[in-house]
């Protein structure tokens, strides 16, 4: 396998402005980072495809959009006021803190001092704020440190307004924050990070199935964005592991060639763990009632989860390339066509020829019209503008020149192969359409 | 005009399944809503407007998603810790808390009793947060109470990596967060809401042509969802009321028929303000060099501002009818079908005839891959389910009955007119088609 240097996609990403480092001009601010517009276009068409693929093309699920802060019971009731937590430690010289299941504490990896670590302490992760005008233990709550209890806490409105039978799933999008110890690896450990995600309500008897076919589910969305079948390890997390609320999970592991094996996303069979101690701590009955008019109860969960920024960096991972093309280093993009943030750009030969760029822009504006996500460049030499292109993964480049104005033919570029091909202006949408 | 009691409004949101209080079943969080189903659904429908109407079919656009936790030097620059307070007294008799500006102070409008009011106190509305494992005042820093500020701080990688041509616009459609002393009017003023908006960066000697130029941008987006022309007021907002960094500001009130007149957006010249204090504030050079040598300087900006949930309140509250249907009354929600969470509704006769739901299931299908917003309703008769559908505003009802099977001909019946018409199944894609 081909590895990358994560620096290298670091760099790529700012220098093309898909990740700028978050307050950047103020030094930054450790864990956040900003989508510039290619990357809030490519991360826009990731959640697109997931709403697709997950949401809009199903009969069953049901999309919210919850507060991020909630009331501060939730996060008692879920158990993350107890137990959201990872292991601090500080070095008593340095002052360095570090999470402690991640080093080895005899020696301090920042100073080297042998020795300079006491007890570890629970540090949680959730971010705290107050609400309201007064700054005190009554109104102290917490940013959402995942979507899940949006879901759980809407569930009762759902079955309330809707009716829906079992199984049914309530699916989000939206941000989260965790107050990571140590932020890490770009936006793959982030202090704020985008989350996609359902709940899917499911009778007891039923969860091995639904788990299953949930598990094939998240291998056909990994194929949906293109990444490889063959990189993609299940782990099974055993008992001790496992989060308190969970019965069977799974972690997804993507063996990116800038990280290596790391997990991008998991399905966890949750039980009844968290609507059950949802209705004990609030006191409403939270029961679905079968149609039929047998019993209520409370159904159990099975939730497959997707760190959209994790998949955005396995995606522009996996998309990097070098070869070589004409006996220069090329570096490009392969990203799935339709993920691509630009799809195609178009190139009047020379930029102050109003018959090129008369035409070019006729032709621009059809295609930005057909496929929305379209680019004029008129800067610098054919050759450059393909290179500028080829880094962002754009699939097509169309140059306009001045045989156009005769033959109305134009150039078609395509990125993986660099080929070029003539072809009648009439034809263009059509081409593209079919191989995207 | 008729007037709608925003109670009528907030108990149709809840019961169909637009709007829930936020944490409901612990009793809620004071200024916090969840979307649920249909209601993350119309705010979609808005939001993808926008961004269609602003960004996507423009040229001149740069669409971001940055941080919502920034650097704090970032709101001490922008003037936020300094200004973005709102005065606060507290009744010594009940203890309840207002914003001094909003009421007569001389008398407590919760308890009654005189004189109970200090003087007020300056209280910032930034919700205060620590990031890292100290909380301390290094560490202290704010959810951004507007989306500007990220604008603004990622302007330098923009031109660093794009080159733009001035005018150009850094747009963001995102969370915001504000610690109001007292939330009101359902989501009219709550803590925690959603932007859309974008920063317009010209030259200072452009500044009047461009904000005429939005001024009629923002009567077009008036008119794209379907808000009428003759209930906009604009207010020009004089000097001593403008925000500190204005030179000019427009709000635009809506005429609703909840609320009657409130403000629902704006427009303001806000100078080259912000970036002139960044560029003080951070050291780094945010001046903009133009590509024909000229002198660099400091863009100046216009931003246009729309928050969604006020275009979503007035959307849903001017949609909402009560006439009368064969004597009896109905209420419905008149959405601009563009808008419409769900387009269209498709209805078995019956329930328990596979000939019946086989038929009907064949053309669900086809109109859900075509138009997406398609829901199934077999449940009670006919009336009650167009009754369900007026509710929610959802533009066209098809009935599959046992004619269907022989003269394959459904009956579509439109939400405003209630008028039912026989046509043929394959005729229903382009009829509808052609009236979205």
């Amino acid at each position: 396998m081909t590895t990358v240097k994560l620096e290298e996609i670091v760099s790529l990403c700012k220098r093309r402005g898909f990740i700028y480092q978050g307050s950047e001009i103020y030094g930054g601010l450790a864990g956040t980072w900003d989508y510039g517009p290619l990357g809030a276009q490519l991360k826009r068409n990731i959640v697109n495809e997931w709403l697709n693929y997950f949401v809009d093309s199903r009969d069953d699920m049901y999309l919210i959009d919850s507060a991020i802060i909630m009331n501060p019971k939730v996060w008692q009731a879920s158990g993350h006021v107890d137990t959201f937590s990872d292991p601090l430690v500080e070095c008593s010289n340095c002052h360095n803190r570090f999470r402690a299941d991640k080093i080895d504490t005899a020696k301090c990896p920042s100073c080297g001092k042998e020795n300079t670590f006491g007890e570890p302490r629970q540090f949680n992760l959730m971010f705290r704020t107050n609400v309201g005008p007064l700054e005190d233990e009554n109104s102290l709550t917490y940013l959402r440190p995942e979507l899940a209890q949006g879901m759980f806490v809407d569930y009762k409105n759902i079955i309330d307004t809707f009716y829906p039978d079992l199984p049914f799933g309530i699916a989000q999008v939206g941000r989260a924050f965790r107050n990571e110890i140590a932020p890490r690896d770009f936006i793959f450990r982030s202090r704020e990070l985008e989350i996609m995600e359902f709940e899917y309500f499911i009778r007891e008897s039923d969860w091995e199935e639904n788990f299953e076919q949930w598990r094939d589910g998240i291998h056909g969305w990994f194929e949906k964005i293109g990444l490889d079948k063959d990189r993609i390890k299940e782990v099974e997390v055993l008992e001790g592991d496992r989060a308190h609320y969970s019965k069977r999970t799974i972690d997804f592991y993507y063996d990116s060639p800038t990280l290596g094996f790391d997990e991008i996303g998991g399905l966890a069979y949750r039980t009844d763990f968290d609507l059950k101690n949802h209705q004990d701590k609030s006191g409403k009955n939270l029961e679905y009632r079968p149609k039929d008019g047998s019993d209520p109860f409370i159904p159990h969960v099975i939730e497959p989860t997707f760190g959209v920024d994790r998949y955005f960096l396995a995606v522009i991972s996996n998309a990097y390339r070098i070869d070589e093309v004409n006996g220069e280093k090329r570096n490009y993009l392969q990203l799935p066509k339709h993920l691509a943030p630009v799809k195609i750009a178009v190139f009047p030969l020379l930029k102050n020829k109003p018959e090129l760029t008369d035409k070019a822009k006729e032709i621009y504006n059809k295609l930005r019209e057909e496929f929305g996500q379209v680019i004029w460049d008129d800067n610098g030499n054919i050759g450059k503008r393909y290179r500028r292109q080829d880094e962002i993964g754009t699939p097509y480049c169309i140059t306009i020149d001045f045989e156009t104005l005769d033959d109305k033919c134009v150039t078609l570029r395509d990125r993986d192969t660099t080929e070029q091909q003539r072809i009648p202006i009439e034809h263009i949408i059509d081409t593209i359409k079919s191989s995207l």
